[in-house]
């Protein structure tokens, strides 16, 4: 829950009692929405001025009218006339001089200033708030990985134990996963674009004016910091926003693999991690000892809210000819994914700093495999010195080893046909063979070079 | 927009600003949600007062306690200890004399609590006002079925002209998908059960008092009017909610459907429908001629805004063992489906009790194909009398009359091939070559049968 | 693997190579779909007869060319022509006399034999092959239930040990939820209906020659053994179809949560169950020691599949006014559910009845928590005798057992405060706080109610 | 249905009998993949002879093996030890000296060889097929919107006539949103790498043997034109082939939209466009008049089959710990998303070279609003010179225009409160007034413009 959570409990959307994130509210609530549109409307008449088209007077008149608005009014005026826009356009008006009226809105259709205002405030709260909270995270595993790179752990496929890594070198996969994916965000946020080219995209009204509508277009949008859309029709080309959410959608996958790991690293017999319990927090209401790993959950949980409106976003590709309108409600709940992925990754950020080790159980985990684990670097050795059937030969010793319960490195250090080769190996091979642990490539290095690749990439300096 | 719009700018998810169904609100708003879930804590302690675990006075205590304990006290307990319902047990607690603590809860875990509240707060709002909705919607597309009935209309097939319907016919189409979908929706409302059977679902703790145990569980249910479910873990099985689930995004398709018929006959070439504009509308903030189909634009975008969170349903039937906490943020998003899904639904029974209909240009339209509508009747007549080619002949003939713009009819009239066989036709067979509006099957009876056994399945009365 | 794996290295997908299922060909292949077309096609001119619109020789001429055509031939035409129905019409046709040919797909449009044939076929491979997999399954799951009814394992909640259960117990709740199931498909399934109701679905074609249109479609359908569609129109309502990919998909997500667990039993660390391995099997190229849970993983792996295929279910509930054809290639991806399906429950079927259960393993994790277990059954007979705060006072009992690594049960004896309470315990209470693993409730007798239950539910005799 | 159709009758998927992609086979194909898989077997021993690990004999002996090897066989030897990577080794090493034997494989885990041979039948499947394919519809685009920069027609917003614009600038929207989209293909090709670290990831087994085993890594993949993932678990990290099936996905919604424009044009209404209809083709089997827009009905449709598979992608994303297995069977299904795909801009490629254009209707469909067209461009102008009111005043002028059935542009010249502003008016904004056919603002320039961007940013000449 967040910090600040405002208390609406007459709300039927959990996220705006309980995944609230109060950074967001400056660009993605309805407030802010209304607010963002009449900084187009107000983008607009400065330009209309620069170009000639009205007076320097006029254009401030309506900038000031446009920068005090407010939401209760454009709805109010909204149940009027069932127009979302021409209700912001008339509460502006209602501010103006009779001489300033006509230019408000001058030359534009509704969703020049709709499509600009969201390609805007998705990116104010990209580059403001969501890659920030997305590099904290980052920072975090770069300083856990680093941590643990030599801490060793089991490495698990299939949820068996399989050859030996260190957790630092498992957190790596997450810092190089996750740096991707900010990279990935980063670039959509900067292909997002605006549009000013009017009703049907043609500029049919801005032609009555200028010779290059176009250059008034990169006026406008230039004034708001966002470039035009190479082409659009009443609305911007949709493939902009679309890589914009799979830039997000696609960073939740990997939270929630994350999230998936952790859960498992918690499990009772695993028990390698664990979330830090507050003093006061209660794990269950009937089961006093339980401590749950309800954090992990709850965003693993949110990634599935939140996956499958990539669905709605793919539908909303289409719109019939120069736009139908069915895009309108399934629109408005695009800031949610935004809001619902950053209270997530905050989540993770937070829990992800306090998580809690188990170096003794992680120890254990391995050495319980230990005797297996020598399986692989056995048989790779053998098969280098010539012995033709050695993963047959080795898988064989591996079941009779589990049947008989029997250690497999003191049965591998007892056979015969094994002998002549064992006597072959180099120092550093005979170690691995008797100590499994050894056994992690370059684990704990990669590590470093990670950590280094993504500090660079992403400008995190030293 | 609704009526009863509140206007909570502050708000990330339009559900609550725009979307919002005040109606809903004593069932899935948060501040219900808390009620619900005193209510089944109130039944739990008036059956153990039943049973004899605990006095009447000590129970009648709790279940004033329950009844007046408020959503603010128990997000602020929340806070504090992070378990939503160890706070409400809390906030009961703090109201009660001493004696009676220990017994609030008793024998409870979290989730006989949540999940049988959500039971019973589904089924309330799918019995007292989704399904109500429903049949309001039902009983206006009936009347339209019943008005229209005889109104010819040219059917449409592949965005082509086909053969002539009525437009009532049209209508009765969705009057039995509709129906169709009520009933589904009631099957799954029934379907729903809860649970007392305690932290891993096999009563271990309730066996501690009782040696019929589930009899106990069927007492407190029955107190609330659910019934249990046969087995249960720590949580109820899935799938009575992914159908209700299932009954209400399928129903959701049928508005949808609904909706893109509507806003096809308003095509600016067809306009045979139109949604009724009131006289302050705005239909374009800069085209002030635009009459806009908004409302079947805004349902279609509803439901591809609803439709994509199946998939969230289907995956939270996966929960590990006794039970994951994976579908916690997940099932809290659930409720806002059904308001969705109801604002849909009253927009459609709104929109569609005012629809307007163009007779003229209904007429017109049909005309447009009426020399190729006979193309179907008479190869059929023609092939009865035994004509070894007709639909070979027949297609040939039309694709002549659209190249050289001939009138088919004419065309057939004229042809000496056809001669003989066009005179064994009887008189109501000529009638249909000669005026193919007549070749409308039994589209006006058929409405009247839908009409009645809907109202019979659906025991509307006469 | 299937058994019968036909090998076809050409295709591209996988449901052909590695997932087919032999038995379903009989209805779900591209072959068998002519077959149940020209089936249609010859029930139609079979009710002609009846009706004496057409002489019995002449049906019997056209019944006999329609058991023989070919789908080789079909797609021949169809190469030509661009249209099935009307190749599967013109093959018909050029293996019968001049005077029968015009009454061939008579008074017929292409979906009235396409809609029917899909509903039969998907209706006889759901009776004749996917419901009797689903039972045997089900019988499979139940003899397991009855066979570990009394093997006690520590229920799992968040991962984390939380009270016994047995593991008899947790597989009754797949028993329950796959029965369930079983039921909905069953129901889906005699839902499904046919129509002859021609191409706007006003009976425009058929009205020609019968004055009660609708008894020529029932006799038609009845031919085959289908009812009819309420209405329809070109095409059938879609709900139908709709709730039976549900019923499917619904299932599939039954499946896909046992996998889970078993995969999650099957850790290394758990190791409560395993699959069987075959003398040659491989674990793994590299590493010879491993038993991985690759069927567990791999229907898991179809669930993901085939889960997100109800997207293209709903959307094809959309098609516009009396047909828009944007149905036909993915109507052509819908029999590949039911085969992928399929493959998973045999999967299951098989590798359920060889489950091997490792005993001492469930009894040594369930000795892990003992300890810990013995804190809700005292919690809730302190609550009973009155203990004000029992559950704060055992939560932080526990918490210290879990820092000191302490034993609960010796704390809880030498406790002071709780001694009074120990004393007045019944027998049995007392059992339980010294036995944990005797706090099962009634695990053991649900499984026997639950089979019992399921056992004449599905009819399946003692 | 594809020119090169293989009969494959008795298959389930409609894949690999309808919508089969020859030129897909050498990448995609069951047989493809284990093509694949040796070609990477082949890279590895090369890789080894130039480390000097293994003699150039042997590895030309094991490289010869590899390129031999059928997938009959390698399907055998499955069956009999169920490990399809193990399998494809034991098929080389039967082919082999005793002496190469044991290199086969050497230091390799299954998915080193899966997921790089993956990565690179994609990549090749990307460069050699699928992008070339989509260069050649937007070469057809971009002639169509050539060739119809100036022909006139009537932009449709919400479905309802809105401003003019010309129709090759309505095909332009289409050459911009599918360079874009190819340009993010190529980019997410580019993005596809391999990998060589082994059963965890850690390079466990390659550092038994090298002190830089990412150079070996490098060596390997360098071998097959791919560059390593910057760290990997057992598998790839997910992200590049996510963003590659994004890319596909996303250009399929383009299609998906062009498609139901197109539809929609085809309209018996509206009739601006046709598919070109073959001699011989059936248009229904039962009403011979009929032409219907099948192949953008048939590619709208395969959007929705392929669309959904997103979810499973996504779902892919999450694998525990170092990998589980339940991607397996779901990433088998993943070609045949690149086949529906690449038979869908075929088929879109086919129809748009031959996409008939009918000018009448569109002048005729123009005129019916050119009255009403003639509202935005005045309102504007009279806006400019000051008139406060003019939305308002236009607006009721429209609806009474609609009402009592006048000519707008006749009403305006009447309209003596219009009458000072006219006058103001210049020659070209008059003649819009009086011509509303001119107002298409620089629709025919911006298809120019159009073009040019992208045959530059496509490399594609003049």
């Amino acid at each position: 829950m967040e910090q600040n959570l405002k208390e609406k409990f007459d709300n039927f959307s959990p996220t705006d009692y309980r995944y609230f994130v109060e950074d967001l509210k400056p660009y993605l609530t309805e407030r802010a929405f209304i607010k963002y549109k009449a900084r187009v409307e107000a983008a607009l008449v400065k330009v209309l001025a620069k170009f000639k088209i009205i007076s320097r007077e006029i254009a401030r008149e309506i900038v000031q009218a446009a920068d005090s608005i407010t939401a209760e009014e454009v709805y109010e005026e909204e149940k009027r006339i069932k127009h979302d826009i021409r209700a912001l356009v008339n509460c502006i008006r209602n501010r103006v001089s009779l001489k300033a009226r006509p230019y408000i809105h001058f030359l534009a259709t509704s969703y020049d200033i709709v499509d600009t205002a969201n390609a805007l405030r998705y990116k104010d709260a990209s580059l403001k708030v969501i890659i920030p909270e997305m590099i904290r995270l980052e920072k975090t595993w770069m300083s856990l990985a680093e941590r643990y790179k030599d801490v060793v752990q089991i490495g698990r496929t299939h949820g068996q134990h399989a050859e030996p890594i260190t957790f630092g070198f498992a957190l790596a996969q997450y810092v190089n996963r996750w740096g991707n994916r900010i990279l990935k965000l980063k670039e959509a946020t900067n292909n997002l674009v605006g549009k000013f080219s009017g009703a049907v995209g043609a500029y049919n009204a801005s032609s009555l004016f200028f010779n290059n509508p176009e250059e008034f277009e990169r006026a406008v949008l230039s004034e708001v910091g966002l470039n035009p859309a190479n082409i659009s029709t009443q609305i911007l080309p949709p493939e902009p926003v679309v890589d914009f959410y799979h830039a997000i959608i696609s960073s939740f996958g990997v939270l929630a693999n994350f999230c998936d790991d952790m859960r498992n690293l918690q499990r009772s017999e695993i028990a390698e991690v664990g979330e830090e319990f507050e003093e006061e927090q209660v794990g269950s209401s009937t089961m006093p000892q339980k401590k749950n790993p309800l954090n992990f959950e709850n965003v693993k949980s949110m990634w599935k809210v939140f996956m499958s409106r990539m669905i709605t976003v793919y539908c909303d590709q289409i719109s019939e000819h120069q736009r139908d309108l069915t895009n309108s409600c399934s629109q408005r709940y695009l800031p949610e994914v935004l809001v619902g992925f950053t209270a997530g990754v905050r989540r993770m950020a937070k829990v992800s700093s306090k998580l809690q080790i188990d170096k003794t159980n992680m120890e254990k985990n391995l050495r319980m495999s230990e005797g297996l684990i020598v399986a692989e670097p056995l048989y790779i050795l053998l098969a280098f010195q010539g012995y033709s059937d050695a993963h047959e030969y080795m898988r064989k010793l591996s079941m009779r080893s589990l049947k008989d319960n029997q250690s497999l490195i003191e049965m591998i250090k007892k056979d015969k046909n094994l002998k002549p080769y064992l006597e072959k190996l180099t120092a550093s091979q005979k170690e691995i063979i008797e100590n499994p642990s050894k056994y992690t490539g370059i684990a704990s290095k990669k590590v470093e070079v990670i950590n280094k690749l993504w500090r660079r990439k992403l400008e995190l300096g030293e």
